[in-house]
């Protein structure tokens, strides 16, 4: 079994129940989410060994987030604790034409004042197959940066597969750096990258021309021309026809080809935070286990639709659930 | 910021959760809401100092709905308090082909008992910039069909501007009176209708020929023709293609022109109820915020598709959420 | 009224909330459902006089499921006591592309520890006008197959009318019979059948070619030259775009002709089980009260399709919502 | 299994959920309930067979409502359908020194509607045993006053017993009747009455002295002077020690004796509301079942004091649960 | 009627229902409160005219916490949003020998940003009859400390009363000040004080000895010696004999006399939080309508005993209800 | 930190919400529970690490049940999947004089049907400190109880200490063995053992006189005679005055001296089951923490006392609460 390494925040996500508003709200759903924790979730519900570390505050809450990953088969043994609060974000639930809003609280947060020396990275690695991390980690603060430059440094050292998922957010960058100046160094670190046209060129100042998916190829055939460790860049599409129906595309550029997977068309959709992070762990695991990128894409695609489905951050989906969509089972039958 | 008076009955929302029906509810949602309350609560939640005016039970229950109002924004300090029930409705929702049974119990409540001498119009009106009432009050009683009266005498006397959803419900007529004896004087008291076709004709004994456009563009034509002091007259198209999704397109006759506004499509219905009053809300912002009535409709339109998304009776999204999907962004996406 | 028997099992139903997955449920929806009890709930709701044979526990949850089915109307009075389990089944709710899941757990039920002896026909069947079985039942227990065989027969001999809905499910059959050894004879024992051309065709080993409809007048025909007393074969075409959207169409093979209702189309799906259920309540309701194989195929239809808009086994709905869907309403407007 | 008739108002139960207040509410738990039906039920789950009289709004509240009591094991067949609305009541659940809240909203209801023809006593009282009846009902309108001599009438003339619970409520008689005037006569048709010293006196005119046992002798001896047909008289002696600790103790005057049972001490109250209709129910089992004053006596105390820790209007709890408080064990040990 | 301001922080309260833990909560019963937000609201219940002054996040939290206060009565018009964060707490409720656990998040909140400038005391004050603040907003942050002194400084000067309850916590002062050196200037601004023994003792270095009265009498004496302007000190004793049950006697030392209301003995906690607040908005709506201050402590003891039994942090209960206990009455029974 | 091994059945609990009796129940809470891992989630939550072993069905249900006690921090690495069915029980929960109610299903279950070999016990105990097992298991089923032998056999070698509560419920044993033929050799396998009198003398055969505490010292002497591996026998004194009100004494025999704990009264009850395995888990904490059997009887009785105001079936409260107890706090004070 794969081990698989993910750093990165875990905020306590509150939502009121259903449609409501919060000015509607007189009690919250109470769940634990992050980019890069909904990976690994999402790996450990397909079969993987999954670590997860992270800091919560040493009290009642820091104790339930934890506890939150370990129901979800997460390995919890390396989180550190200390701080004051845990991150939080305040999520209401869109529908058609309106739009789900998010509050973000994360300044502060015991994650945010974490400092390098705190994760021993080469203890972390041990064993570890796989490291992913996302671009929100360094836009926190500079002790998250730092933390997450050394553990790629520690990855590489080690031969271990290095993933991203860029998700490039500016305004979330608010201690005193920019992107620019951050994320290239760790980029360059990765094997794997999952970003759009847009987040590339922002980062890396590149300019590109054509429809849509020649600027993706412009802008990938770049970022690999600067960053010769970076193997394979993959991006996905998604047409918002309404806040309840989505359609999802994976792409991907691996040097050589452009490959595109089947459009799905997400006609119903129950929650569409994580999406992204559900295509992320489709994408590790999918390279993990197959021979082709068109399948690895597929694979990716159809865990990323299916995550619209369930209700949270995490793709909790099975390994059954997930190929039975990409081999083009659409039905959505009733399994007895 | 401009002041709006509401005048109607409030009713106790008793509503199984979710899709449930009254033949498996153990527990039933609970809300407060009526038509013209409900313009009041979604004009506040655009900005505006909304005023309702009606009369509850002085007991706990009759306190709970003056604090529903409060707390959605409504200046409830003109509400007065007498008689011994609120009036009441049941509301089981239905799904695609199943279609919403609304049980009403009215009779008797603390509003239809208001007598004319009660509410003190002199005062409620000061420093008001519009007045707004719908058809269903003159239907519940003699008495509400007065208060009704006397207060669009006095807005008027006072120069303020008078509208009306005329909202034509044959069978709430029950105290003696047909709606052609009561309707057509108020009506003629008022600056702006909301009304379609049928309504109009009903009321007035109009006939129409042509296509449905044309047949609201007559009516509207020759009740402006007998009621001078009307200006404008709106109107919403509903398509039901099943209680799940319907079309909606705003359409307005100037006395100098037809407009309609761009179809807006709903396709995953949260809550029918209060649409038309998300409509007329709407219309009065509109009206009092752009030049012309294009834009108008248009928002009126755009606040009408959106109250599909959220649950109970009022349109309580912000005005953002109103002028985002206004100028044509239908892609529900999330705002962090 | 008509007096319609049922027997078969009642299961314990037990479902997280919502959309939520096993994996995140802190409570579980509880009702009480089975193929046989949901087709008599149904009827009760149509306003006819239905009863359940069946066993449960002689303990609290025994008599909360008998509780269950009074509440919904059925005639309870004739269930028997003994044993010490109730069957029960485990349902987390798929929506889009992902399926929904069910857990059976029937074995050693009271139920299908039923023994052939502990029925009394006679007395059961005094008055009864039609008795409704599925090929579930024979399918559960040897025991439950003799009370099925013994059912038909005094039914038969008391000239009731007699249908069954097929429902094969192959691995439900886990106690050393086949149920082509079984069934035949049982099916021979009806006058209506529901079943498909696979479930037909599997049973009675029938070969058919052609297209799907072509296919199933074939294996219809065949199965009414074998059995003399069978005189109407419904099936039901069911297209799965998706677990929250499908497209019904109800059939009948009479002998004579091949009659197809218009497709419906169900775009929101609240829950998908029992709707094969709805459609056999609706046949037997439709031949008792129609003179036309048409228009009881549309009532049928209709009544399957309003189910997917209930939670829960049975479909609870009013004759007056499935006339008005059968008459071509598909609005699902709001009945106030 | 003796046949029990209860005949009297069920009203829909609206209360917060909890130790809730009605300004905090945003849902209401929903039962059914009403002194006479609560006898009904409570007789159903001692193994009685019990039929409700009364009158239901011909709408989905009034099935709903009807299939409240079905489900609680009580015979409906005999129910009347008409008028608009049911009766209601909203309460607010007291606790320590916080009194619970009571609003009645019974006026204009289907039931306080009913006319004297449109029960057929004759066929209701059909294979019956036992009538009970309550003060409530003649105080709610002339047209249920009525309703409730005739069927003391029609019981009395079939021999069949008539008991009923007083339960004075000065407040409810609004429809120009006062209880002197409507009761007496009602009471003299009984064999047992419910009453306390202070229901009788007010009542009857009559006047006490004494401590609180002697007043209550005086006064039932008066009563069974003037009611020669009333054999025994039943009474409860409740100490309030707070909204969750009452102490109850059954005492009866039997024309000879005066009995009382050991008191229970019921120190954390779940739910107050309906404790009396538990005692009546008790009182009605235990005459029929004990050959001794003392033993109706100890089951009626003991079925009231179980009621105490039911949600609900209803004493749910079965035969075996009375028996064991019954005989002493108040030890509410767990039976596996 | 009276108007008072009250200033302070609200915080979110964010809960697992009933007895749950942290460890099992899928979700968190929501409120906002607050030890000066809970005295607006609990004095607005009794029917005053209270103002709040706080500051809020501009977002969708801070309007949430606004319409909570709204819907509670209270004046929100003055409130002020800017910053971040709304300040938190998490509540864990005990039971018996469980303690309750609270986590508190109010460092970086809006409120703990807020700068003297800020609040525009004079027109707040306008009209006013009292202020109301306590020590917890001095301990906040300096900005806070300095808002509190300017605010005490211009209820002076206008000749409104002020009101502080000390409620000494020493680890909430964290931002570089001791509450010795920051408190004595602001309590000596007040008429009225809520203090321990300890709280003053601690604060002003006094030294007492003797019983537990004899040491509030000293204590409160030489505080009075040395704040001319504080007329009266009023305490509360809480015996604690469980989380579920305590005994609450309030006191009062009024520079001539001691003086103790009647001991009321909680017996079934339903929430302890808030009722201290509970106790203060007693002692203000007691000095204000009573002559005597044994009527202002019993006044003041009831109120905090029934706040015991109401879910949240503030005391909901009407004037009635305390009017009701503090007379005696503490049988909680059923006001129908 | 110590390793805990215990062994036994994990059901799934399902019991109606609040005070809720089953034929009121539309949901059920969900837990899961057994007397063993009970243990386990105690100790775990105390800081130990401990690991459970037992059989699932390999299906979602399975599943679900090993993510509940991942949640509550135990080892599940070693849980064998398998069978069919998982064991149930449903609980209705009683209060004051109510009783609650427990229905059993376990026949058939997976762990019911594991059969010997299936437990690798030299790998399970690998670094192990302690084994705990109870009497339940050898009373489930034969393979049960051989596989228990095995585990005490493996565990006796390897020099782990070894736990059992035997927990006589006589109508478990349903397999064909008795327990007297089946316990006593289990038992002399024990270190420490938690039973009562009765217990012992009816497994034994031993007879006793004299008072309570005397028969306990009497069975105690007689049990280490015959079992000389014994060296502490642990019971508890339960005096029951209510569902709702209990009091809970330790006592030990450590073959020396006979020591009882203080008593402590529960005077609010949240949730009975499971009360007697947070008395195990305390006991095998205090003695591995303790010199003294004083201290760890203490710390016991304190963890069973608080169990009773936790919801489900596990103790998990921290240690720093059960210390707070321990040392005589029992006023259940806020802390913040």
């Amino acid at each position: 079994m794969k081990r698989i390494v993910t750093f990165g925040e875990v905020m306590m996500r509150l939502s009121p129940p259903g449609h409501a508003k919060f000015s509607q709200a007189t009690s919250l759903d109470l769940a634990y989410g992050g980019g890069e924790a909904n990976v690994a979730i999402s790996l450990a519900y397909l079969g993987m060994d999954a670590v997860h570390i992270t800091r919560f505050p040493d009290n009642l809450i820091g104790k339930a987030a934890t506890q939150f990953l370990r129901h979800h088969w997460v390995d919890t043994s390396r989180i550190l604790y200390g701080g004051e609060v845990i991150g939080k974000y305040f999520l209401e639930k869109g529908a058609v034409h309106r739009s789900s809003r998010v509050v973000y609280e994360r300044e502060y947060s015991s994650f945010a004042l974490a400092e390098p020396s705190m994760f021993d990275w080469d203890a972390i690695f041990e064993g570890a197959d796989w490291f992913h991390w996302t671009g929100i980690t360094p836009a926190i603060s500079g002790g998250a940066a730092q933390c997450c430059r050394e553990a790629i440094q520690v990855a590489r050292s080690k031969g271990i597969r290095v993933s991203s998922d860029i998700n490039s957010r500016k305004n979330l960058w608010k201690y005193g750096k920019r992107q620019q100046e951050v994320m290239p160094e760790l980029i360059a670190g990765c094997d794997i990258i999952i970003a759009g046209q847009r987040d590339i060129c922002e980062i890396f100042g590149f300019e590109t021309t054509g429809n849509k998916d020649e600027e993706f190829i412009a802008a990938a055939s770049q970022l690999t021309a600067v960053c010769p460790e970076v193997m394979k860049i993959f991006d996905k599409e998604r047409e918002m026809l309404s806040a309840s129906h989505n359609r999802i595309q994976g792409k991907v550029w691996n040097r050589k080809r452009f490959i595109q997977a089947n459009k799905l068309d997400v006609t119903h959709i129950v929650d569409r935070v994580g999406t992204g992070d559900a295509y992320a762990a489709g994408v590790i695991y999918g390279l993990l286990h197959y021979q082709s990128d068109e399948e690895a894409l597929a694979f990716a695609t159809a865990a990323c639709a299916l995550k619209h489905t369930v209700e949270g951050d995490a793709n909790i989906v099975s390994l059954e659930d997930v190929l039975e969509l990409m081999t083009g089972n659409t039905s959505g039958k009733i399994n007895r």
